[in-house]
């Protein structure tokens, strides 16, 4: 960010107005609202590389049903505190107990825009995050991919109903089959992200305006657009349920138990900055 | 199109032959057949801006009955006569009034092939139908987009069906929830057109080689094709009557009808061609 | 290849290790097992542009009844061992009989993943083939397009229901009206391929470590993820037995017959290398 300080760039949109969204208690996300437009910031303080945790699903989970009902805002930003990840992957030590929430399908369905802003790398249940938001931009450290078929796991949360979507079955059956890495650059070129740019503050700036013109608009406009798009391109409960009950289903695998504890080695208790960073090339070494 | 006329490019797929299809006492619409081959020009006189008025759908939801019997026709090639716009958007005078019918998708079933000539801009509802041709291409004149959002509206003929089978789930998010503009090279690159080029002349080469290709090949595998496509990548009309459905229950609301007139008065009653050329840019005006 | 032989490239991924599947007696399949990767050489003997002919069907057929409990092999990659072709297109000697199959579907929901290495062209059902494998990756030799419409036919074996999953509707409906080629850098361009490559090393040496890859992770949770992808991105039985229904239909008109007879003389019975290379610039003359 050479010289700007990471908030300034997002002062502009996060002004004086509150809304009862600051006061649920959320302790791993911060919100502060600027007329219609919530930013959300991700910020679990208890790691160092900004894991999913169960703390910040519930979380999550909270501000998405306050958000059903929330008339005042119109665009939801997602972002993250931490300096080097937007959220590393899911936090896998409680091996592996995913709440059966209906998490991803709620952030697909919401009245607002959602926009997610990516500035650091973001794996397995993070990039399925970012797809279940409505829109998806990144910088050139954003580091995207769903690496669960190297721990013997599918995608739990969703993720496997949302990416076709986006990038159509071919590239969406080699990313999930071989659990690599996309770049910022290929991850625009093929659909993952609607757009990549070299710096953060070209991604801000480009966000920035986008939820300012966005936040003109009336909320039954936006809410009633949305919906239309669901009905053509958006996942169904049944299809969600299916990657959920096989995510249960594989996580009580002797093979997957193994891994996840081999992951855990690798990553030194999912803290090492270095191995998370690679994580897609480090992953072969659960196999060694 | 320095120095060469713009219909001596067409002349060559529109010669003698002719069909009842002439005789149907259309208002807005030429047609010209050349063996299999017709060319529909679409062309307002009312208009400064070739809107599509309701003289406009009816004319076109004749053409399209007409066609759905018509054996003679297997490649229908849609063009502008006006040199400025492909068909700015809707006319929104009658406040707004849209027939319940179901043109866009009984343009999308017709059994023949259906190619869009995008040689100007074509906003609301005008990109709603080149979204229901099966093939679109576009000069570097080409401004498409669907702006109804800052009007309060959702898109009311279907268009919101078609988008995310061109662009995916993303893309169609943001430019649907903020109302841009896409220019030709992006509409491309996010494969809302299926080819862009630099000049008029070129678009036209290229459009005229394809149709006389596709008019070579019998018409029963043609249609056969096209409904096979249609079951995989086709709206339903349960998708369709939501977006009509949603449509009329926006248009009522008083904020949509402050809407539409301060959009008349911005556009001096859709005759500023400069406003209309730019409308992209001109539309948070609306929220001054 | 330029000085390095054709199959010192695939060496590495064809050890030793053999199972059952040597045994299947195929008389147009070559397979070699190396650990958990099969590669799968279409080898028609009996064509020297390795029609797909009845007798490859029915070994392919075979073949993938065989993977359905094959819990050995993780990968599967199909290659030609044809100099000049991937595999041509269908054998329309038969005048046409395809066999009533599930054969893509089927190949779509292998447990195993698919990669189709496409190193020259692959026309007709040779593309829907390619269309149903989980990926494709392509050199500059490989030439791709169903020109069925030609001869007054549907893509009979369900290609028309995966083409929309990869490049979207609207370039579905040009390439498969018009029947034109995809060069190797559109098809990347579009999706209909995952990657292009200049040279057929480049295209090998990809291949081989994403198989490789992708080999190391537990079968389960492929299995898993591409049943799973399949819900959202899968064509269902109901639309390809459309296709086959509708290729049968039109294979016993008369003008696809006499196109079919028209046919065998432009490829001097489906032998002329020259003819079969620039097939979709060949194609208009069936018509002159």
């Amino acid at each position: 960010m050479k010289g700007i300080s990471f908030f300034s760039v997002v002062s502009a949109v996060t002004a004086l107005a509150t809304t009862e969204l600051h006061n649920q208690g959320f302790t791993t996300l911060q919100t502060s609202q600027s007329g219609s437009i919530l930013t959300v910031t991700i910020d679990n303080t208890a790691s160092n590389v900004n894991l999913i945790s169960l703390n910040v699903l519930d979380d999550l989970d909270r501000l998405v049903t306050a958000l059903q009902n929330d008339s005042a805002t119109k665009v939801v930003l997602f972002r993250s505190k931490n300096r080097d990840f937007f959220a590393a992957h899911l936090d896998v030590t409680p091996l592996v107990q995913l709440p059966g929430s209906n998490l991803l399908l709620n952030i697909s369905r919401l009245p607002q825009a959602s926009i997610a802003i990516v500035d650091g790398p973001a794996r397995g249940i993070s990039n399925e995050f970012l797809m279940a938001c409505d829109m998806r931009f990144a910088s050139a450290k954003a580091i995207l991919g769903n690496f669960e078929v190297s721990l013997g796991l599918t995608l739990g949360a969703g993720g496997v109903s949302f990416m076709p979507l986006l990038l159509g079955r071919g590239r969406t059956m080699e990313y999930l089959l071989s659990g690599k890495d996309f770049n910022a650059q290929d991850a625009e070129k093929y659909g993952l992200v609607n757009k990549a740019f070299t710096s953060s503050e070209e991604l801000y700036k480009y966000v920035n305006q986008l939820a300012n013109r966005i936040a003109l608009f009336p909320a039954g406009a936006l809410a009633s657009i949305k919906a239309a798009v669901n009905l053509v391109a958006g996942p169904t409960a049944d299809q969600v349920r299916f990657d959920s009950s096989e995510f249960i289903r594989l996580t009580a695998t002797v093979e997957a138990q193994g891994l996840l504890q081999r992951f855990l080695a690798l990553t030194k208790n999912q803290t090492s900055v270095g191995v998370e960073l690679r994580l897609g090339e480090e992953l072969p070494k659960l196999y060694n």
